[in-house]
């Protein structure tokens, strides 16, 4: 048997880093900045511990462009490295100088928010680069080193004349890498990476206006400087206690986090826990536009204040992700499968921890400003009625703050809702009937049919409320949706009285056979009712049980192939109004087709069912009966 | 100056790979399947050239879960190695085995189907596995070895009693991973990562009933027996040549691709091209349903039948990606970022040979089968239409296919519909007004006034067709397009001839004054016409400039800001009609009012504007009339 070590061919790895380090070349600039970042940091700590004599001062990071010498420069004023250094950390690919620093100065160096690990980050820059270059100085009084290396793993380290503290890394940007020495592209990077890093980045210069000097005229020019322009905020309001900001401030952030959003936001939520994972971060509830998909992958995640993705999915619930803002924690794994982010402990204790502050948040926003939650509530409506229908704590919670608008304009909480109807909505057999309207304007008659009973109505018309129904019902005692069109007033909500009809049996016989002739009963079934006389003389209905099922198909779930039944509908004829006595007494059948025929135009226009020809003719006629 | 060679430290590398290597974990099974598949095709091709002597046969892999042990098994019968080259490729990571191969058989290994990279592949292992065996005998009279190492870089070799040819790599899953000891995982890898890999893949056993025996009875149980189960297809219908394969045999493809889908796609185009870049593949249009963005990534790219992904971003263009298929090529750079990938050469070559390809298929069909055409293009036209907005080179070759159906349901080219309407539909400076409705129902009673002009009127009902109408309009000559309810007929297409009005200049004051005073301004344009006696008394129309910016907006572009403005209505008054003759020679105001309110009541019925509250009183008050 023989043993041995695995060799590792310097000459392989170099290509390798270059073709699987990243899939996205672009993100060597975050590795170079984080490096960066944490040298800033890691010096911080040494003069705060007293371990590093130097004075700290306002150190900041400054990346540039030099086009015409193809070159890109990021600056620091960090620790910087002795050439003893730069040997251990450079030349061992892979050596993490940030774990050998965080083992020696633990505890201490925990809080001081040091990010990366050196090392393997730094080589991403051969990803972009043919050639790059380090000179550095260490804030010790070792002389400064600049290493050079083409790529090959051949390199060369000599003495430098640095003299202030620091590192800068030169790249000397490849041929199919140019993109990467266009001012836009680098802002558009810095913006999209480091906007948030705790350490100021300069990067260009930009013109400032001063005042103008005493006695200085009206048509003076007023004088202006060129100043540093520090390209991000190196203390977002997420890294704050929420009792140092004000609501201001949360907008400010909101658009510092969207600039392309004109909408604000509705309310936010502060995420700060460390216990037991950290996780800070605040989740903004948007404005809703009517297209789901647009919202998504709009929180951004961060890991100590560096940019990792906008794709959420597996750490936030779903139905949070259609929120905005930014959650940032050291603790979620970054680089695995999505399927293993779904199965992590850790992930899925950071999730449930997000939807219980969601839910107590908007528990609070309710007591403490009713009016106010009820005004927002379209706008978040969505987002709720979906949680309570995939998470089931989300659920139970919600029953205290979940609200069921009416057509008028009230709202209810589920339990204020049937202490409100359950004197007059219960069935004879004990059943209370919720009655719901979804569109106002296409079910004005029903509604209105309802409410002369004094019965409420619900506008319920968000596209996954069937669903919510549904759950409801299974859910709570003894209740049951039911849209207003979906039968006539009297049968959705049957008590004991039985109505008095006018006709007489054979007299139905009759009607019943008069219908039955000039109506299509593959469109209609009749159903005679004896209603009250002012009421519709014709009505069409649609049983709510079909409808809904093939509602609830259409977002997906319901049962199966009910989407594809064809609609079905009733035409309730009132043997008690005048009209339809008229109908029974007219001599000619063939008035008494034009009745029907006219009647059942006006019932099918008042459930949206008469469309094109059938519309045109029936307005051509309407203008000649007018003249 | 010191110089030196950059040491990579191998403790170090081992955690990287796990790390780094891919962000997907699953990916080990695709790459530990590539590399069996790698050494049976080099087996094979070295047996073609004489350079092996061992019988080829009938070659299998198997893969096989040892759940009790936590094992999984990798077994193929290629090529095996010597412990030599146990040593060379394995130990030396990152050394490519098929680089090697390929350069010392150049030119007739190419046509070997050669895939991968054995090396580092091999090692994404560890991601899974905290103990790795290779147990190999080489197809020479080597003696077998038998490699293991436990993730360390120290590894142990010693011979082994293995008699047959080929590798067995043996897994010892990690405890984080035990996902991959689960039967239906792994068939899901399998037939994700490896369903048209070229060497047959042997995964468990299954039952096969045999015919029953001569003189059984009618109740004897048929007899079975337990053959393998051969999970992936090694000989895809995208690898055949388009003249080998019947309709059928793309339809069963399809079927075997989506076997969720029981729609059938409405045809095919076969690619396959191997200059100046090699590509093969099999495009489906599918029927598409509402929803754009569900059709979205469903095209799968494979590089010689491995698949890689099923985001094809960047190699096919935008409107094609609503498309379903297979797309195979080594020549796609496949770790990089999407950004380098549209602006490499060689897939924009690709790109615009795929869109030239589906150009060509689509004219062909509507030449060889026009009827069929047509009769599917409802399901096609949103792609075609994207294309010819997005793709200018597509946009001219479109011109020989894309379809103008007219509400009638006869379809023109634009070429065979200017035709058509020159003589007719040109107005009075020269200009050829195409008219169109967006739906027959709701804009009836316009497209009859149109057709009583003896016009046509396209039925143009596709989301980004107000683009495709701008467009046109920008690149023909003297064309524009008109919806139907735009304005009154007689004004959309201006003719010389002025009509005659049978009210004097003071009737139509008159007549204006009254309505204005009836007539809210601020929601309604009143406009006099002296119109047909026959057509209708009172119209609603939408001018088309307004009205298609607003929904150029909706569907994205257009003029910035439109989407926001009011809706803007005109109201036409046809001064010749016998109604409103009777409107002003009324004598009293109220009934005066009456009948403007109740013609304009029906004019907003036949736009779709008349709803809600006042549908239920014009509803209400047509009952009371017909009584």
């Amino acid at each position: 048997m023989t043993k041995g070590n695995i060799n590792v061919s310097v000459e392989n790895i170099f290509p390798l880093i270059k073709k699987f380090l990243y899939s996205d070349h672009e993100i060597f600039l975050r590795e170079l900045i984080s490096n960066a970042t944490d040298a800033t940091l890691k010096l911080k700590h040494l003069t705060n511990i007293g371990e590093s004599k130097v004075e700290y001062g306002n150190p900041q990071i400054e990346v540039k462009i030099d086009k015409d010498a193809k070159k890109l420069h990021i600056i620091d004023q960090g620790l910087g490295m002795t050439a003893e250094e730069v040997e251990k950390y450079i030349n061992q690919v892979a050596f993490s100088g940030a774990e050998e620093f965080l083992d020696k100065y633990k505890d201490s160096a925990k809080d001081a928010g040091i990010i990366g690990h050196f090392g393997l980050g730094f080589y991403s820059a051969f990803m972009v680069a043919d050639k790059v270059e380090i000179i550095t100085k260490s804030h010790t009084d070792a002389p400064a080193a600049h290493w050079t290396c083409d790529g090959s793993p051949e390199f060369t380290l000599e003495e430098a004349d640095k003299t202030e503290r620091g590192t800068e890394i030169i790249l000397h940007i490849a041929e199919d890498s140019t993109e990467f020495l266009e001012e836009s592209r680098i802002r558009e990077l810095l913006l999209k990476y480091n906007k948030f890093m705790p350490v100021p980045i300069k990067f260009g210069t930009k013109t400032e206006t001063l005042p103008k000097p005493e006695g200085a005229k009206e048509d003076d020019p007023a004088p202006t400087k060129e100043v540093d322009n520090i390209i991000n905020n190196p203390n977002p309001a997420w890294t704050k206690q929420p009792a140092d900001l004000e609501a201001d401030d949360y907008k400010n952030f909101y658009r510092e986090l969207y600039p392309m959003q004109f909408e604000e936001p509705l309310f936010n939520i502060h995420l700060n826990v460390d216990y037991p994972f950290n996780l800070t971060g605040i989740l903004y509830f948007p404005k809703m536009s009517a297209d789901l998909q647009i919202q998504k992958d709009k929180i951004q995640l961060y890991q100590n204040q560096v940019f990792v993705t906008d794709n959420v999915e597996g750490i936030v619930p779903e139905f949070l992700t259609m929120l905005r803002g930014v959650i940032d924690s050291p603790d979620i794994p970054l680089n695995v499968s999505r399927s293993y982010l779904q199965a992590d402990g850790a992930v899925k204790k950071i999730s449930s921890y997000i939807t219980r502050k969601v839910a107590d948040k908007l528990k609070s926003l309710f007591n403490n400003n009713r009016e106010d939650f009820e005004a927002k509530w379209n706008d978040i409506k969505i987002v709720i009625e979906y949680g309570m229908l995939s998470e089931e704590k989300f659920f139970e919670k919600a029953d205290a703050f979940a609200l069921y608008p009416t057509v008028d304009g009230k709202y209810y909480t589920f339990e204020e809702l049937t202490n409100a109807i359950k004197a007059k909505q219960t069935d004879k057999d004990d059943k209370m009937v919720i009655l719901y309207a979804s569109d106002k304007d296409a079910q004005h008659a029903y509604i209105e049919a309802a409410k002369e009973k004094d019965y409420e109505v619900l506008l319920l018309d968000s596209p996954i409320v069937s669903h919510l129904m549904q759950k409801l019902e299974t859910t709570k005692e003894k209740i049951s949706f039911a849209r207003v069109d979906a039968d006539h007033i009297d049968n959705l909500i049957k008590k004991e009285d039985s109505s008095i009809s006018k006709l007489s049996e054979d007299e139905k016989t009759k009607l019943d056979e008069l219908l039955k002739e000039v109506i299509p009963s593959e469109k209609f079934m009749v159903q005679l009712e004896a209603m009250d006389s002012n009421a519709s003389p014709f009505m069409i209905t649609q049983p709510e049980f079909m409808r809904r099922m093939k509602e609830m198909q259409q977002t997906g779930g319901g049962m199966f192939g009910m989407g594809n039944m064809p609609e079905m509908y009733n035409l309730v004829v009132n043997t008690n109004s005048e009209l339809v006595g008229e109908i029974l007494n007219t001599k000619t059948k063939k008035k008494q087709e034009r009745l029907i025929n006219q009647s059942l135009d006006l019932a099918r226009l008042s459930q949206g069912l008469l469309k094109g020809e059938e519309l045109t003719n029936f307005i051509k006629r309407s203008y000649d009966m007018i003249k």
